[in-house]
C-alpha cells in the first residue's frame, strides 16, 4: 500500500497568504495512488447499498465520477449557481465573508434513495452541510460522507453531526 | 446496450435564448446508461496506450476520471484560470466576445507522454483546441480526442483537423 500523504503537496499561500493549501493533484496523476485512493473509499462503503453518488464541483467530481461507476451507482453533479441547466433546488453556506450557495437539479435523487456524498476536502463542512441539507430536501438519506482529505483542526466534523464521515488523510 | 440518446435531456434557451441545451446529467444518473458511456468510450482507446488523461473542468472530470480509473492511468485537471495552485501553463481561446483561458500544472504532463484528451461536449472546439495547445507546450503527444456529445452543425470537428476525435453521440 503507499502512503497517499506522499501525493499530498503543501502549496504556501494559496489561495491567499497564510493558507497552506492541500494541493491532491498530484494523487490525481498517479495511477495507483488514484486507483488506491477511489478503492479505499469504496470498499469503507461497499456494503451500505449506495444507490446514487453526489460530488461537488469541481473537484469532487473527480472522486465520485469514478466511485460511481465501479459501485455501479449513478452520479450527481451539485453545482455553482446558475450551471445546471434544469430546475434546481439550492442550499447555502457560510463563507468568510457572506454567503454562498450550491444547486442540485430538483429531480437528481428520489425521496428515500440512499445517498453516499462525497468532496475532495473536509475544511470547515460548509459545503458539505449545504449538500446534506439538498439530499435530504429532496426526501432522500444520506448514508455517509467521504473525503480524500480532512483538515481536523478546522472542526469541520462537529458540523456533520450525526452522520458517519470517513476521510482517507488527516492533517 | 441501451440508446444513450434517450438519456439527454433537452434544455431550451440554455444558457441563453435560441440555444437547445444537451443536458448530460440524466446520463451521469443512470449507473447502466454511465457506464456504458465510459466503457464506450474507452473501448475506442484501450490499445492506444494511454499513458495519461486530461479532463476539462468542470465537466469533463465527470468523464475523465472514471475512465483513468478504469485504464489505470492518471487524471490531469485542466482549469479555469486561478484554480490550480501550483505554477501553471495556459492556452487561451475565443468566445463569442472576447477570449478566456484555461491552465494546466507545469509538471501534470511529461515530454513524449501519451495523451488523452476529454470532454463532454464537442461544439465549436475552441476549448479542445486550447487542451490540445496545452499538452502540446507540454512536448506531450495528443493521441486523441474523445467526447460524449458532438455538435456536428457547429463544424468543431474542422478545428482539430489531424487528430483523432471521437464522440458518442452526435447531433
Amino acid at each position: 500500500m503507499l502512503d497517499l500523504k506522499d501525493f499530498i503537496r503543501d502549496i504556501p499561500d494559496f489561495p491567499k497568504e497564510g493558507i497552506l493549501f492541500k494541493d491532491i493533484t498530484p494523487l490525481w496523476q498517479d495511477p495507483a495512488a488514484f486507483r488506491q485512493a477511489i478503492d479505499t473509499l469504496i470498499d469503507r462503503f461497499k456494503d451500505e447499498r449506495v444507490e446514487i453518488i453526489i460530488g461537488a464541483e469541481a473537484r469532487g467530481f473527480i472522486i465520485g465520477a469514478p466511485m460511481a461507476y465501479q459501485l455501479g451507482t449513478g452520479l450527481i453533479p451539485v453545482r455553482k449557481p446558475g450551471k445546471l441547466p434544469y430546475k434546481t433546488i439550492s442550499a447555502s453556506y457560510d463563507l468568510e465573508y457572506g454567503t454562498d450557495s450550491l444547486e442540485m437539479h430538483v429531480d437528481a435523487v428520489s425521496p428515500g434513495q440512499r445517498v453516499l456524498i462525497v468532496d475532495d476536502l473536509l475544511a470547515t463542512g460548509g459545503t458539505a452541510k449545504a449538500l446534506v441539507e439538498l439530499v435530504e430536501k429532496a426526501g432522500a438519506k444520506v448514508i455517509g460522507i467521504a473525503f480524500l482529505v480532512e483538515l481536523t483542526f478546522l472542526y469541520g466534523r462537529d458540523k456533520l453531526e450525526g452522520y458517519e464521515v470517513f476521510s482517507l488523510m488527516q492533517y
